[in-house]
């Protein structure tokens, strides 16, 4: 049954709704992908690059990508940490804009090798991504925290909520 | 066998190379996916923004996106066209680095609801995906051509291409 006109323009003025517990296990879900897309800007032009990163919710140093020297997005975000995310995947079924995805602004930050807590994320890292060994202590590779602003849950057509940084 | 070590020296000196025919393909095959992570610029804040896009390869008029005025992407394409698209699904199995994706650099430009080539446009897209019959006539929906600048496949581990307009 419809809403009533009334109704459907409430929801067109204000469309996204502060999180709830559901929101919060969704957006862990998806959290826990070890990938995302991850938008920066490009230094040389000022425009946008998108490039596909590693992704962990690492237990202690909270949101983590894993980043080679060789990729476009280490020098973006060595000159400008501001980022954004995207997780989830499309099922090979249905509209893919009726799959959930978290989209978190970020801002970058990069694990110097002498950080002490360096030890720590990169033995989790092991844990999650055994094939990362090949090269985790290469010398150009790079761990880099992703601090969260905001972020943004859409759970499917009409369903989107806001998370604040504590609700990931 | 491993490379020997010139070889992997050159490798990681221009580590990106040019398309060949196989590159195409599979960079016509990832455009036929139906989605695509799009970056872009907050107008507000001059920070990344970033959102899943509906995505097609249209025979006439190109790369194609159908956006809703409440995304908030609408506004940003508006006012900075320059955005970048990635395309490319990781499956349930393996390293999701090693997953083909293709990164496009694109500038955004608006359908005009009078525009002659939108009946056209419309008629293929709905073919595509005939559930969007229910928004696609919406006021504050638009089409929006990504007429692409650059673009970089990344086919696996060492495995990267630059293509062309021409190649997509």
């Amino acid at each position: 049954m419809p809403l009533p006109r009334q109704c459907q323009g409430a929801m067109m003025s204000d469309p996204v709704r502060p999180a709830d517990d559901e929101a919060r296990t969704l957006a862990r879900g998806l959290m826990a992908l070890g990938h995302a897309a991850l938008a920066w800007t490009d230094p040389e032009t000022g425009t946008p690059g998108i490039s596909r990163v590693a992704f962990a919710r690492d237990p202690e140093a909270g949101l983590l990508t894993l980043v080679s020297g060789l990729a476009p997005h280490f020098r973006a975000l060595r000159e400008n940490p501001d980022c954004a995310l995207m997780l989830g995947e499309v099922g090979a079924k249905g509209d893919p804009m009726t799959h959930p995805r978290l989209m978190i602004r970020a801002c970058a930050g990069f694990v110097a090798p002498e950080d002490p807590a360096r030890l720590g994320i990169r033995a989790r890292w092991l844990e999650r991504n055994p094939k990362a060994q090949v090269y985790i202590d290469l010398p150009d590779f790079a761990f880099v925290r992703l601090t969260p602003l905001t972020a943004l849950l859409n759970a499917g057509f009409g369903r989107a909520f806001h998370l604040t940084p504590q609700d990931l």
